[in-house]
């Protein structure tokens, strides 16, 4: 089980299929191989023993593909940095798991001072990318004209893969250790609960590279063997332009993303009947932008994939629960049963299994479970007991095994006594048809410990206030998970993978408060 | 990755579903996983510990598999015993891997004693089945009756799940090490490549649980939580009842079975229209043969799989290639390309990788390849070399990476410095209207070294000598390949797997030579 064979089984049987495609640069198996083959080797060149990390700071792109690939080829792992991060969150990663080498592209090479000057080893940099490599920097261009390929140094199986730093919202960012059998086992088993085809395939990856839903669908089309589509980022115009003009057919869009595209003025522009599936995650979806997105692509298959940077794959609700047998079953709104091969399980306080419909902690055990966290035992002890990953998310199951992610378990609210779960409250603000986006937080009461509060974004030109909320809450929910307070916002703060920072949110409501921001 | 996982999501997703049908007994997976969390109870219960062998010798039935499933879900390793097999090669095979526990059903009771006396340590003996148990065994289901159900051991990754014995045509029978990883990996390909669906899968498993094929497949539809058929051994008249009783989507088959199914006088009697997908394999299929079989069987798609014991699922030929344009374009007559997630190559004498369409043996590296042969490191050390398994089966690649399987090398015959492979010619042969079934060997020749011999069955009423085989011959072949000589037989000794035993046809011509059997 290695990232690599994936590569080679291209070279040797579809040398001439397009692997990559990125902004009008496209290459076959036959070049970007030639080119990992060469880079591993100029990697080993300056210094890169097998297992040593790498890391790689850049936009999505070809280029980024070709990193990570010859870091493996060449025997290291990859450590994929948060754009999104200031330079001492960097430094903290680069520092926390050594890593000796880093790839800059274009865009971050403004940050390689800062990084030089605060990190414990200064890495050796090399930059990537088409502008001037700037003074004291290797250039990845040069490096890979002059050196010769070398062999595949066939790491495998247990053998570290790469260190994913998780968000870092609380606390100190913590390093995902997969290693090639987990990226594996998640790669086929989405392949053989979401195949391909029917003819090839082309997959846009605009969800970030350095978070697993990113990298992980990469991986899969690598596996897979068919042909990558790159764009920077996520740009609702320019994502809808890429599909048209490379014949996209298989995509991944988190649901800000997802939602972005569907409400775009100039949807109706584009041709997007190339695509086949779409799959979305990475945070709760409104089941309004849902159907309005499943309305206005009615070609495609809709697959909703659940997992953590600590195991991806974890559960997935095929296109078969999205239709109106879905709808009308309530299946449409699981996040699916557990991927094959994985098992799953729902826990209250004290370990023991709820029954069926209730809710609890989601638990995880199977091949696509993290090795642990980097240099922090205490923290991986805590999260894998028993060989069952806690992953903080409250859940409850069906008697059919279907798996309802209820909200992260840290985003309840308990008020006046009674549980809350964020994702209920905001699904329900989300169907109020001048609602573009909402989120749901508790913030104190001197009464009832936690009171809920909704953050909304009105649709432009849209009225709302916060009777008309509240009238439209009571239409479908108890009166206590309706919110208590409304604040009007012109957007909500995003992750770089599109999840709403609800700590954000929280922050001004907690402070001075005796009680930690939850 | 664990096989007893596969089946912990099915008791947790679909407890309802029909697990195993056999011979009119069905039970759902809520049932079945209650008997194997028993039967594992009561196997510790006797003795077994963690990593023990457990043979089970029987034909193919739900007990089969209730037993595997018990053994790893009490942390045992399997023996699945060769049905075919003699009392000693039995109990070669027993001692061989020290198999404390032996599973006997109702059809192999009789050989308990033979097995007991000759034994080395001779292995504790429970009688699985429904008639009466015999004095001096234990009865599974008494066992299963009065055991409590126990937790899954866990063994997963690279714990040893079991040891397939190889055919024993030349030298001592070799144990096959097969972990829970291997397993799996064997089957999420299979699934990621020849996606089951739409719809539930139903297979019926005819071919022998105890070799790879078999057992591999069996596992397939675990992982895949989907419903087994069982029927004890290769009937066609009862494979075309089963699979219109049971409503069959999935059947793998040998060739022999195949052509058998489609030259049985009452095919057009039953309704095979239920059949999706045809897998077939473990030797080669004569052109006539599959050409008519898909002409017979118009809605099943076809694949073709190529692996070994100590390897499965190494390439694999989609359905995309049987049609018209496979046939025009020769890739219906392909093993395929390697699997997902699998390297191959070909090479000469030397070690050295041979030009594209140059003949050669087969190599294979990937997670499908076995851990070794039991106790036997050195013929481990000469099977995998360099992380290589040497397969020798002569095959080519063709330049987009179809392979084409030529022959076992040691059935390729040396004839005047030539060498002839067997497949060729077999295939020849089999175009002739006249003929059943065919096998060609080497026999001695004072002249040529070697001549080609061809052993042919004609079919029922049909006529055909010497000479009209040898024009029907010269018509496609080089005069070099064409039989020298033809022997006419009522029928192919056949190996439990279907193969024929071509060491048994060439015995008689060898015998008396200086140069040993080939």
């Amino acid at each position: 089980m290695s990232m690599t064979l994936a590569l080679q089984r291209s070279i040797q049987c579809t040398p001439d299929r397009i692997a990559t495609s990125c902004h009008g640069r496209r290459q076959d198996f036959r070049s970007f191989g030639d080119r990992v083959a060469r880079l591993a080797g100029a990697l080993r060149a300056i210094g890169m023993a097998p297992g040593d990390r790498v890391g790689m700071l850049g936009l999505n792109s070809d280029r980024w593909l070709e990193v990570a690939m010859a870091v493996w080829w060449g025997g290291g792992v990859l450590n994929p940095v948060n754009t999104r991060w200031s330079v001492p969150e960097i430094v903290y990663s680069l520092d926390d798991c050594d890593t000796s080498i880093l790839l800059v592209d274009d865009h971050f090479v403004q940050r390689v001072e800062g990084i030089r000057a605060t990190a414990r080893r200064a890495p050796q940099v090399v930059h990537v990318g088409d502008g001037d490599t700037p003074p004291g920097l290797r250039s990845c261009e040069s490096m890979i004209e002059r050196a010769a390929p070398i062999e595949d140094a066939r790491r495998a199986g247990d053998d570290l893969a790469c260190v994913l730093y998780t968000g870092g919202t609380t606390g100190f960012p913590k390093g995902v250790m997969h290693s090639h059998q987990t990226l594996w086992s998640i790669c086929m088993q989405r392949l053989a609960q979401t195949p391909l085809g029917p003819g090839p395939s082309v997959a846009l990856h605009v969800a970030p590279l350095f978070h697993i839903g990113g990298i992980g669908r990469a991986l899969v089309q690598f596996v897979a063997g068919e042909t990558h589509v790159l764009v920077s980022g996520f740009d609702a115009r320019e994502v809808m332009q890429t599909i048209e003009r490379e014949g996209v057919t298989d995509v991944l869009l988190v649901p800000t993303m997802l939602q972005a595209l569907i409400t775009h003025p100039e949807f109706d522009c584009f041709r997007l009947d190339s695509l086949q599936r779409l799959v979305y995650g990475a945070s709760p979806i409104a089941e309004a932008v849902l159907e309005r997105a499943m309305a206005m692509l009615p070609g495609v298959a809709f697959t909703h994939s659940y997992g953590l940077t600590e195991a991806g794959g974890v559960t997935s609700n095929p296109p078969a629960n999205h239709g109106a047998a879905g709808r009308a079953s309530g299946l449409s709104r699981s996040a699916g049963r557990p991927g094959l091969g994985v098992a799953v399980k729902v826990i209250d306080a004290e370990g023991g299994e709820v029954a069926r419909g209730e809710v609890g902690e989601l638990l995880v055990r199977g091949p696509n479970v993290m090795h642990g966290y980097w240099n922090k035992p205490e923290e991986t002890a805590r999260a894998i007991r028993e060989g069952w990953l806690h992953t903080g998310d409250g859940a409850r199951m069906d008697p059919d095994g279907y798996v309802f992610i209820v909200d992260r378990l840290k985003d309840m609210i308990v008020s006046g006594g009674e549980n809350v779960y964020s994702a209920e409250v905001e699904n329900v603000i989300a169907r109020h048809p001048a609602v573009q986006a909402c989120a749901v937080i508790g913030v104190p009461h001197r009464q009832w410990g936690e009171a809920v509060h909704a953050v909304v974004v009105r649709k432009p030109g849209a009225s709302l206030d916060d009777a008309g909320l509240a009238g439209h809450c009571r239409q479908f929910i108890a009166g206590y998970k309706c919110p208590k307070s409304v604040e009007f916002r012109e957007a909500l703060p995003l992750s770089a993978a599109g999840k709403v920072l609800k700590r954000e949110l929280r922050e001004p409501h907690w402070a001075g408060q005796q009680r930690p921001v939850r």
